[in-house]
Protein backbone atom coordinates (compact mmCIF):
# COMPACT_ATOMS: atom_id res chain seq x y z
CA UNK A 1 0.00 0.00 0.00
CA UNK A 2 1.18 3.42 -0.13
CA UNK A 3 3.34 5.21 1.87
CA UNK A 4 4.53 8.42 2.71
CA UNK A 5 7.39 9.69 0.64
CA UNK A 6 8.02 13.58 1.77
CA UNK A 7 10.73 13.62 -1.19
CA UNK A 8 7.89 12.93 -3.48
CA UNK A 9 6.66 16.08 -5.81
CA UNK A 10 3.16 17.20 -4.93
CA UNK A 11 1.00 19.80 -6.20
CA UNK A 12 -1.50 21.91 -5.19
CA UNK A 13 -5.29 21.44 -6.43
CA UNK A 14 -8.22 23.54 -5.40
CA UNK A 15 -11.49 23.72 -5.61
CA UNK A 16 -13.32 25.84 -8.34
CA UNK A 17 -16.70 24.91 -7.22
CA UNK A 18 -19.05 22.70 -5.09
CA UNK A 19 -21.51 20.05 -6.41
CA UNK A 20 -24.98 20.63 -4.94
CA UNK A 21 -27.33 17.70 -5.38
CA UNK A 22 -30.64 15.45 -3.96
CA UNK A 23 -27.85 13.24 -3.76
CA UNK A 24 -27.01 13.26 0.12
CA UNK A 25 -25.12 10.15 0.96
CA UNK A 26 -22.89 8.38 -0.56
CA UNK A 27 -24.75 4.86 -0.21
CA UNK A 28 -27.59 6.47 -2.31
CA UNK A 29 -25.45 7.60 -5.16
CA UNK A 30 -25.28 5.23 -8.13
CA UNK A 31 -22.03 3.95 -9.21
CA UNK A 32 -22.02 5.22 -12.53
CA UNK A 33 -24.26 8.84 -14.08
CA UNK A 34 -26.35 6.62 -16.62
CA UNK A 35 -27.21 4.67 -13.87
CA UNK A 36 -29.92 7.03 -12.48
CA UNK A 37 -28.07 9.66 -11.26
CA UNK A 38 -29.68 12.76 -11.20
CA UNK A 39 -29.48 16.28 -12.40
CA UNK A 40 -27.19 18.74 -9.81
CA UNK A 41 -26.46 22.27 -9.91
CA UNK A 42 -22.35 23.10 -9.95
CA UNK A 43 -21.29 26.49 -7.75
CA UNK A 44 -18.66 27.76 -9.40
CA UNK A 45 -16.33 30.40 -7.36
CA UNK A 46 -17.34 34.01 -8.65
CA UNK A 47 -13.55 34.45 -9.33
CA UNK A 48 -13.67 31.46 -12.52
CA UNK A 49 -16.50 33.28 -14.01
CA UNK A 50 -14.38 34.12 -17.28
CA UNK A 51 -13.69 29.91 -17.48
CA UNK A 52 -17.74 29.57 -18.81
CA UNK A 53 -17.25 32.10 -21.85
CA UNK A 54 -18.75 30.16 -24.77
CA UNK A 55 -20.58 27.40 -22.51
CA UNK A 56 -23.89 27.09 -23.63
CA UNK A 57 -26.68 24.93 -22.60
CA UNK A 58 -27.18 21.74 -24.66
CA UNK A 59 -23.06 21.14 -24.30
CA UNK A 60 -21.30 17.80 -23.22
CA UNK A 61 -18.80 18.22 -20.59
CA UNK A 62 -16.50 16.47 -18.55
CA UNK A 63 -16.70 17.54 -15.02
CA UNK A 64 -13.94 16.19 -12.83
CA UNK A 65 -14.79 16.21 -9.05
CA UNK A 66 -12.32 15.11 -5.95
CA UNK A 67 -13.94 12.64 -3.68
CA UNK A 68 -12.99 14.70 -0.48
CA UNK A 69 -14.40 11.65 1.28
CA UNK A 70 -12.78 8.66 -0.31
CA UNK A 71 -9.70 6.58 1.24
CA UNK A 72 -6.37 6.99 -0.57
CA UNK A 73 -4.41 4.38 0.72
CA UNK A 74 -6.68 1.15 -0.79
CA UNK A 75 -5.05 0.34 -3.77
CA UNK A 76 -7.50 -2.88 -4.44
CA UNK A 77 -11.26 -4.05 -4.58
CA UNK A 78 -14.34 -6.23 -5.20
CA UNK A 79 -16.36 -4.55 -7.87
CA UNK A 80 -19.73 -5.17 -7.34
CA UNK A 81 -20.92 -5.62 -10.45
CA UNK A 82 -18.86 -9.07 -10.50
CA UNK A 83 -20.93 -11.96 -9.87
CA UNK A 84 -17.94 -13.35 -8.20
CA UNK A 85 -16.54 -9.95 -6.56
CA UNK A 86 -13.08 -10.75 -8.00
CA UNK A 87 -10.40 -8.41 -6.50
CA UNK A 88 -9.17 -5.78 -8.81
CA UNK A 89 -6.85 -3.08 -8.75
CA UNK A 90 -7.99 -0.02 -8.37
CA UNK A 91 -6.91 1.34 -11.93
CA UNK A 92 -8.60 -1.40 -13.53
CA UNK A 93 -12.15 0.53 -12.04
CA UNK A 94 -13.28 3.18 -11.56
CA UNK A 95 -14.25 3.06 -8.29
CA UNK A 96 -13.74 6.37 -5.82
CA UNK A 97 -11.13 4.85 -3.47
CA UNK A 98 -7.60 5.52 -5.32
CA UNK A 99 -4.19 7.79 -4.72
CA UNK A 100 -5.60 10.91 -6.05
CA UNK A 101 -9.44 10.33 -5.82
CA UNK A 102 -10.37 12.16 -9.26
CA UNK A 103 -13.67 11.79 -10.69
CA UNK A 104 -14.60 12.38 -14.35
CA UNK A 105 -18.61 12.86 -14.84
CA UNK A 106 -19.86 12.93 -18.68
CA UNK A 107 -22.64 15.45 -18.36
CA UNK A 108 -24.80 17.38 -20.79
CA UNK A 109 -25.44 21.50 -19.40
CA UNK A 110 -29.01 22.57 -18.89
CA UNK A 111 -28.87 25.39 -18.12
CA UNK A 112 -26.49 28.18 -16.86
CA UNK A 113 -26.97 31.07 -14.69
CA UNK A 114 -24.71 33.44 -13.80
CA UNK A 115 -21.93 30.66 -12.50
CA UNK A 116 -24.00 27.99 -11.60
CA UNK A 117 -24.63 25.30 -13.96
CA UNK A 118 -27.19 22.75 -14.19
CA UNK A 119 -26.14 19.54 -15.66
CA UNK A 120 -27.50 16.03 -15.58
CA UNK A 121 -26.51 13.17 -14.74
CA UNK A 122 -24.02 13.59 -11.87
CA UNK A 123 -23.25 10.76 -9.51
CA UNK A 124 -21.30 12.76 -7.31
CA UNK A 125 -22.93 13.39 -3.52
CA UNK A 126 -23.96 16.95 -2.10
CA UNK A 127 -20.98 19.46 -1.46
CA UNK A 128 -18.46 17.13 -3.36
CA UNK A 129 -15.22 19.97 -4.63
CA UNK A 130 -15.57 20.45 -8.53
CA UNK A 131 -11.26 20.86 -9.31
CA UNK A 132 -12.13 21.20 -13.51
CA UNK A 133 -14.83 21.20 -16.41
CA UNK A 134 -13.62 20.33 -19.59
CA UNK A 135 -15.48 20.27 -23.00
CA UNK A 136 -16.51 17.02 -23.58
CA UNK A 137 -14.07 15.27 -27.05
CA UNK A 138 -15.06 15.81 -30.18
CA UNK A 139 -13.50 15.60 -33.38
CA UNK A 140 -14.65 18.81 -34.41
CA UNK A 141 -13.24 20.83 -31.38
CA UNK A 142 -9.35 19.50 -30.84
CA UNK A 143 -8.57 22.22 -28.15
CA UNK B 1 -8.47 35.81 -12.98
CA UNK B 2 -7.48 33.84 -10.30
CA UNK B 3 -6.12 35.31 -7.10
CA UNK B 4 -4.59 33.67 -3.95
CA UNK B 5 -6.82 32.40 -1.45
CA UNK B 6 -5.44 31.58 2.19
CA UNK B 7 -9.26 30.44 3.26
CA UNK B 8 -10.19 28.33 0.26
CA UNK B 9 -9.67 24.28 0.79
CA UNK B 10 -6.63 22.82 -1.07
CA UNK B 11 -5.67 19.20 -1.65
CA UNK B 12 -2.93 17.33 -2.07
CA UNK B 13 -2.06 15.75 -5.44
CA UNK B 14 0.75 13.14 -5.70
CA UNK B 15 2.24 11.46 -8.78
CA UNK B 16 1.69 7.93 -8.81
CA UNK B 17 3.82 7.63 -12.10
CA UNK B 18 5.33 9.60 -15.28
CA UNK B 19 4.64 9.43 -19.21
CA UNK B 20 8.03 8.57 -21.39
CA UNK B 21 7.33 9.48 -24.82
CA UNK B 22 8.90 10.06 -28.02
CA UNK B 23 7.40 14.08 -27.36
CA UNK B 24 9.93 16.09 -26.02
CA UNK B 25 8.37 19.69 -26.24
CA UNK B 26 4.67 21.27 -25.83
CA UNK B 27 4.96 22.72 -29.15
CA UNK B 28 5.22 19.37 -30.81
CA UNK B 29 2.81 17.84 -28.92
CA UNK B 30 -0.84 17.51 -31.18
CA UNK B 31 -3.83 19.37 -29.41
CA UNK B 32 -5.55 15.76 -29.11
CA UNK B 33 -4.55 11.96 -28.82
CA UNK B 34 -6.37 11.25 -32.09
CA UNK B 35 -4.63 13.66 -34.34
CA UNK B 36 -1.45 11.91 -34.85
CA UNK B 37 -0.16 11.33 -31.13
CA UNK B 38 2.58 8.31 -30.65
CA UNK B 39 2.59 5.34 -28.15
CA UNK B 40 4.19 6.22 -25.02
CA UNK B 41 4.81 4.45 -21.65
CA UNK B 42 3.55 5.15 -18.41
CA UNK B 43 6.60 4.33 -15.54
CA UNK B 44 3.87 4.01 -12.42
CA UNK B 45 5.76 4.09 -9.23
CA UNK B 46 6.52 0.90 -7.78
CA UNK B 47 4.65 1.31 -4.62
CA UNK B 48 1.57 1.17 -6.71
CA UNK B 49 1.62 -1.87 -8.57
CA UNK B 50 -1.21 -3.60 -6.47
CA UNK B 51 -3.46 -1.15 -8.27
CA UNK B 52 -2.72 -2.70 -11.64
CA UNK B 53 -4.23 -5.99 -10.81
CA UNK B 54 -6.69 -7.29 -13.63
CA UNK B 55 -5.47 -4.29 -16.18
CA UNK B 56 -5.07 -6.41 -19.88
CA UNK B 57 -3.65 -5.55 -22.98
CA UNK B 58 -6.40 -4.04 -25.04
CA UNK B 59 -8.30 -2.55 -22.29
CA UNK B 60 -9.01 0.92 -22.62
CA UNK B 61 -8.39 3.62 -19.73
CA UNK B 62 -8.71 7.10 -19.09
CA UNK B 63 -5.05 8.48 -18.21
CA UNK B 64 -4.64 11.55 -16.18
CA UNK B 65 -2.20 13.87 -16.47
CA UNK B 66 -0.91 17.09 -14.37
CA UNK B 67 0.20 19.17 -16.79
CA UNK B 68 2.62 20.95 -14.49
CA UNK B 69 3.90 23.56 -17.06
CA UNK B 70 0.64 24.92 -17.90
CA UNK B 71 -0.04 28.57 -16.62
CA UNK B 72 -3.11 28.20 -13.59
CA UNK B 73 -3.70 31.58 -14.05
CA UNK B 74 -5.18 32.07 -17.62
CA UNK B 75 -9.20 31.87 -17.85
CA UNK B 76 -9.08 32.61 -21.43
CA UNK B 77 -7.85 31.47 -24.81
CA UNK B 78 -8.30 31.63 -28.55
CA UNK B 79 -8.56 27.67 -29.70
CA UNK B 80 -6.26 27.58 -32.62
CA UNK B 81 -9.47 24.79 -34.76
CA UNK B 82 -11.41 28.15 -34.83
CA UNK B 83 -10.79 30.28 -37.81
CA UNK B 84 -11.97 33.45 -36.58
CA UNK B 85 -9.89 32.99 -32.91
CA UNK B 86 -12.63 33.94 -30.83
CA UNK B 87 -11.85 33.86 -27.10
CA UNK B 88 -14.06 31.28 -25.41
CA UNK B 89 -13.43 30.47 -21.16
CA UNK B 90 -10.97 27.56 -20.35
CA UNK B 91 -14.33 25.85 -19.27
CA UNK B 92 -15.50 25.49 -22.72
CA UNK B 93 -12.07 24.08 -24.22
CA UNK B 94 -10.03 21.25 -23.32
CA UNK B 95 -6.73 23.32 -23.18
CA UNK B 96 -3.92 22.38 -21.14
CA UNK B 97 -4.30 25.83 -19.40
CA UNK B 98 -6.55 25.78 -16.18
CA UNK B 99 -7.19 26.52 -12.70
CA UNK B 100 -6.27 22.51 -11.68
CA UNK B 101 -4.01 21.70 -15.26
CA UNK B 102 -5.41 18.14 -15.70
CA UNK B 103 -5.41 16.52 -18.59
CA UNK B 104 -7.75 13.33 -19.64
CA UNK B 105 -6.25 10.92 -22.23
CA UNK B 106 -7.99 8.10 -23.55
CA UNK B 107 -5.93 5.72 -24.50
CA UNK B 108 -5.33 1.81 -24.97
CA UNK B 109 -3.05 -0.46 -23.31
CA UNK B 110 -0.39 -2.33 -25.81
CA UNK B 111 1.53 -3.69 -22.85
CA UNK B 112 2.29 -4.03 -19.43
CA UNK B 113 5.53 -5.09 -18.32
CA UNK B 114 5.69 -4.96 -14.17
CA UNK B 115 4.74 -1.33 -13.65
CA UNK B 116 5.30 0.12 -17.15
CA UNK B 117 2.04 0.24 -19.40
CA UNK B 118 2.46 1.17 -23.28
CA UNK B 119 -0.18 2.83 -24.39
CA UNK B 120 -1.73 4.92 -27.28
CA UNK B 121 -2.18 7.35 -28.69
CA UNK B 122 -0.70 9.97 -25.76
CA UNK B 123 -0.56 13.40 -26.47
CA UNK B 124 1.55 14.32 -23.23
CA UNK B 125 5.14 15.15 -23.21
CA UNK B 126 8.07 13.05 -22.11
CA UNK B 127 7.94 14.31 -18.33
CA UNK B 128 4.60 15.04 -17.71
CA UNK B 129 3.30 13.22 -14.28
CA UNK B 130 0.57 10.83 -13.94
CA UNK B 131 -1.77 11.33 -11.49
CA UNK B 132 -4.88 8.54 -12.40
CA UNK B 133 -5.55 5.60 -14.76
CA UNK B 134 -9.29 4.86 -15.09
CA UNK B 135 -10.98 1.33 -16.99
CA UNK B 136 -12.85 2.94 -19.44
CA UNK B 137 -17.03 3.84 -18.91
CA UNK B 138 -18.61 0.79 -20.40
CA UNK B 139 -22.16 0.24 -19.82
CA UNK B 140 -20.85 -3.27 -18.82
CA UNK B 141 -18.67 -2.53 -16.10
CA UNK B 142 -19.79 0.30 -13.68
CA UNK B 143 -17.27 -0.02 -10.90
Amino acid sequence: MSESRPDAPRYDIQPIGIVRSPLKRREDAPHQGWLGAPAAWIELEDRFADGLLGLEPGAEVDVVTWFHLSDRDILQVRPSHDPERRLRGVFATRAPVRPNPLGIHRVRVLALEGTRLHVEPLEAVDGTPVVDIKAALTHYDAD
